[in-house]
């Protein structure tokens, strides 16, 4: 597809990427050279150059498409009704999606320093939407008197960390399956924010309302 | 405090290591030299081989005396009675240990790739001997009937990644205090691990037995 015409024809854009997001996760951003990307690629570094004007658009790059991917998969998934269900189907979502992306979650978080501002900024915004699905999903069960969370803005920040945490220590090989480690999340995280029964029926009370079931 | 003396005898440890870590965080392991942490201490690179053998030991230094410095500053916590305020003690400990440590947190998680062997497993020792103690704290909660949870280890790494997620976005001049950032952390994860009332009641049905208060 980002086939080039001529003599390099074979510099695609996937090509590039991989060996960049390879070398930027094994050994970081700034140890790595255009000619070590290029020895990577099979070509001289003066090719690299038809393809990428520097490193810091490959790095740009790199983590625009992974956010980009994010967001678009999060968007393909079917959700389900009601805030309960799309907090699982959320976390069940981010665990998958990032597991099979470990070199790319791991470069989106070390290397965000290493971008210019304004790309910085670009990304910033990105992130923010994706953080802003899930916020959304909280403040529906926060109305819908489903969750009781004291500050949905950070219970998001607080969600996605933890579910974050799965990249680093999960081994396909482990003894847990990845049904089972989504599973133990979604759960989890569903109690930390889910309205206590108690306190549900003491504002059934206060309020003089009847259940709604 | 930068002066020179002809012995050397100003090269101590803390300033090596302050200026390998501020260097390590801002540019990553690889791509800083033994050259230039001379430079940001104010010595030549020789007089650094007299006090540390090579860039490795530095790193491993730093990684292991970080994570020392976490398992005494726990151990210095005076603990409360019952797994339930241990729980807070923990994540409340954690939260405000790490942020004072943005820089020590973020090359901990980030140059673990760059450890030897040896030093790779030394250091998950002492990783493991942390997340040990917040286990013991989950296990002895599940014995007593007040936590339900799944997976003792698995929830012990979910909320340890929920905590440090607090350095990524915590600003001291932000809408939040310290202390309400913790008090909202510590009762989300209270909340992940604590036993539901209902569940409570039903197992205390089931096993005939009268209510402990």
């Amino acid at each position: 597809m980002a086939r080039k015409t001529g003599s390099h024809s074979d510099i695609t854009g996937p090509r590039v990427r991989a060996a960049a997001l390879k070398l930027f996760a094994a050994h970081g951003f700034a140890a790595v050279s255009m000619r070590q990307i290029a020895a990577e690629v099979g070509v001289q570094a003066g090719a690299l150059y038809l393809y990428t004007p520097d490193k810091q658009s490959l790095l740009f790059d790199l983590l625009r498409d992974h956010m980009q991917d994010v967001l678009d998969g999060w968007a393909a998934v079917e959700k389900p009704e009601g805030p309960v269900m799309q907090l699982e189907a959320f976390t069940r979502f981010h665990i998958r999606f990032h597991l099979e992306r470990p070199e790319q979650v791991f470069i989106s978080y070390m290397e965000l320093r290493n971008l210019e501002p304004d790309n910085f900024k670009a990304l910033e915004e990105m992130r923010r939407e994706y953080e802003n699905a899930l916020e959304a999903i909280l403040i529906a069960g926060q109305d819908e008197g489903l969750f009781d969370v004291d500050d949905t803005k950070l219970t998001t920040l607080a969600l996605i960390s933890m579910l974050n945490g799965v990249t680093s220590w999960y081994k396909p090989d482990g003894r847990l399956t990845l049904g089972r480690v989504e599973a133990i999340y979604s759960d989890m995280a569903g109690k930390a924010v889910r309205m206590p029964r108690w306190k549900e029926r003491k504002m059934r009370k206060a309020t003089q309302e009847e259940p709604a079931e």
